[in-house]
C-alpha cells in the first residue's frame, strides 16, 4: 500500500551510538541524526530518540504534522528480541503506520533496493541477512560479543589484544604491530598501557566499542603474520556466513558497515564474484519500506 | 623466619567463588572454608570472609587467639593489582605477621613444596608462575575473560559456544556435540536453548562462569573434530604458556586447577616429559609461607 500525499514517510537506522532519521515530503528529504534507540537500551529511551529527530526533521521541513500522519519504518538493533520488540510496539504514539524490522533488515532493504540480495554487515558487530526470490527471509550471525560477532571490529580487536598479551608477558617478541596495538589501547583510556598489569586493567574495562577501536590497526597491519591471519579468518568467516544465507550462491552479496571496504579484499575468491556495492543505507531501507 | 610455638599458622587460598584457610596449631591442622574473598570483589569483603574463615577455624581447633598471635599468608585472586593490593595491606587488623600473594604464587608453593617450578593453573581461567632456582619469579598469562585466559574452562566454553551458533543458523550441521552443548546451557538457565533467538538470550547474560561450565561437555565430545581442535590449541597454549615461563625448559611443570587432568593428554610431547603431578594445592603453599 502506497502511502497517501498527506503522510510524512519516515525511515529510521537506531542503534546503541545513535539513530538516523530520513524524512520524506512531497519529493523533498531531509536527514537528521539524534541518540542511542537501539531496545537493549531501553524502549522509553529508543521512542524518545526517534520521537525527538521526527521533531528535528519535520522542523527542517518547516513541518508540524501530528504523529497521525506520520508512517514509520524503524531498523533497530535488538528488534529481534521478542520482548522488547512487544514493549516497544505497545508503547508507540498513534501513528499512521508502523513497521519494526531489524537494523539488519532494513541494510538488507537498502542495499538492494528491496530486491532479493544477501548482506553481511561488519561493524563492531556483525550480522548476514537474507531476502531470497521467493520472499523468503533468512539469517545469520548477529549473537553478539564475545562468543560470536565474526569478523567484526570487536572480534578483530578482541583477538589482536592477545598479541599485546603474549608481546608483554614473553610469549611472542614485541614487534610493530604490538607497540601499535599499545599505542592505540593508550589512547582509548586514561592511562597507558606499557606493561602485563597496565594491560590486564585496560582489558578488565574495555567492551565490545574499545575492542572495535583497535580493528583499524589489525588492518594497516595486514602484512603481519597475525594480523594477516586474523584477516584471512575474517574473510572465511563472511564466506561461511553467505554459504549460510544463500546455499546455491545466486543472491548478490553487500558488505555493509564501517569495515566492509577493508575487509573485502579478504573474501576468498570462491564468493568475490557475488560481491556488489550497497546501493543504499539502513535509513534509506527503512524509508524504502516505509513507502511499501 | 619459623613461627614460634605460640604463633598460628594460617594459609589462605581465596577467589571470587570462595575461601580455604588452612590453620596450624602445635602440629594439629584444621582446613576450613568461607565466602568469596578474591579482592576484585572489595577489599571489606575479602578481610570479612578472611576473619569469618579464621574464628571457624579456631573453634574447630579450641582456640580464641587475638590476631596478634596469628600469622597469615595470602594467596588472593587479584593481588597483582596494586590498588586493591595497597587497600587490602591498609584494612589489615594486626597480626603477628602477614604475607600477601597471588592465589598463583600460592598455588606455585603449594605445587612443587617451594622449591623451584612452574605451573599452569587451569579452572574458570588460566595463569602461569614459575620459580627458577636463582629465586627469581616470572608469571604469564592473568589477563582474564574473554580476551585471554588461554585453555581455561572459560576459554573452552566461549569457543565451543560457536557451534552452537552455527549449528542453529546454518553455519554447521547440527550434530550430538551441539546438542549435548545445548542440552548444558539449558540446564545453566531458566529457559531452553532450542533456537537462535533463544541461544542469543542465553549468550548474552553468560559471564566466564556459565561459559566455563561448558568446558566438560568439551572433554567429553574430545573426538568431535571442532572439540579436538579446541583441546589440542588449548595443548598448544599450555606448552607456549610454559615456555614463556622457562625458556630453557629446566623446570619441573605442575599443572593445577580443576581442568589440569582432563587437559593433560593435550600437552605436546615435547612438554609432556616435563610434567609432574602437584604435591599440594594453593592453601597448603600459603600454609608454607606462613611458617618461612
Amino acid at each position: 500500500m502506497a502511502a497517501d500525499d498527506d503522510t510524512l514517510l519516515v525511515g529510521v537506522d537506531g542503534g546503541g551510538s545513535g539513530t538516523r532519521l530520513l524524512a520524506q515530503w512531497h519529493g523533498r528529504c531531509v536527514e537528521v541524526t539524534g541518540g542511542p534507540s537501539g531496545l537493549g537500551l531501553g524502549v522509553t529511551r529508543a521512542w524518545h530518540a526517534i520521537l525527538e529527530a521526527l521533531k528535528k526533521a519535520q522542523q527542517a521541513l518547516g513541518l508540524a504534522l501530528p504523529t497521525t500522519q506520520c508512517r514509520l519504518a524503524l531498523g533497530l538493533a535488538g528488534a529481534n528480541q521478542s520482548s522488547w520488540r512487544d514493549a516497544f510496539l505497545q508503547a508507540a504514539p498513534r501513528l499512521a503506520g508502523l513497521r519494526l524490522e531489524s537494523d539488519a533488515f532494513t541494510t538488507l532493504i537498502g542495499a538492494h533496493q528491496g530486491r532479493p540480495g544477501a548482506i553481511v554487515a561488519l561493524g563492531t558487530g556483525s550480522v548476514g541477512e537474507a531476502l531470497h526470490a521467493d520472499g523468503r527471509r533468512s539469517g545469520v550471525g548477529g549473537y553478539g560479543f564475545p562468543s560470536g560477532d565474526e569478523a567484526s571490529g570487536a572480534w578483530l580487536g578482541l583477538r589482536a589484544s592477545r598479541h599485546v598479551q603474549h608481546a608483554l608477558d614473553g610469549r611472542a617478541a614485541p614487534d610493530d604491530f604490538s607497540r601499535a596495538l599499545c599505542e592505540a589501547m593508550s589512547t582509548l583510556s586514561p592511562a597507558p598501557v606499557t606493561c602485563a598489569a597496565t594491560l590486564t586493567h585496560w582489558l578488565s574495562s574495555a567492551d565490545q566499542t574499545r575492542f572495535a577501536a583497535l580493528a583499524p590497526v589489525v588492518i594497516q597491519h595486514g602484512e603481519h603474520p597475525i594480523a594477516q591471519a586474523l584477516l584471512q579468518q575474517a574473510g572465511e568467516d563472511i564466506a561461511l556466513m553467505y554459504r549460510a544465507l544463500d546455499p546455491q550462491a545466486q543472491l548478490p552479496l553487500a558488505l555493509c558497515g564501517g569495515l566492509a571496504h577493508a575487509l573485502e579484499a579478504w573474501v576468498p575468491q570462491g564468493i568475490k564474484q557475488q560481491l556488489v556495492r550497497p546501493h543504499g543505507s539502513s535509513v534509506e531501507g527503512a524509508l524504502r519500506l516505509a513507502g511499501e
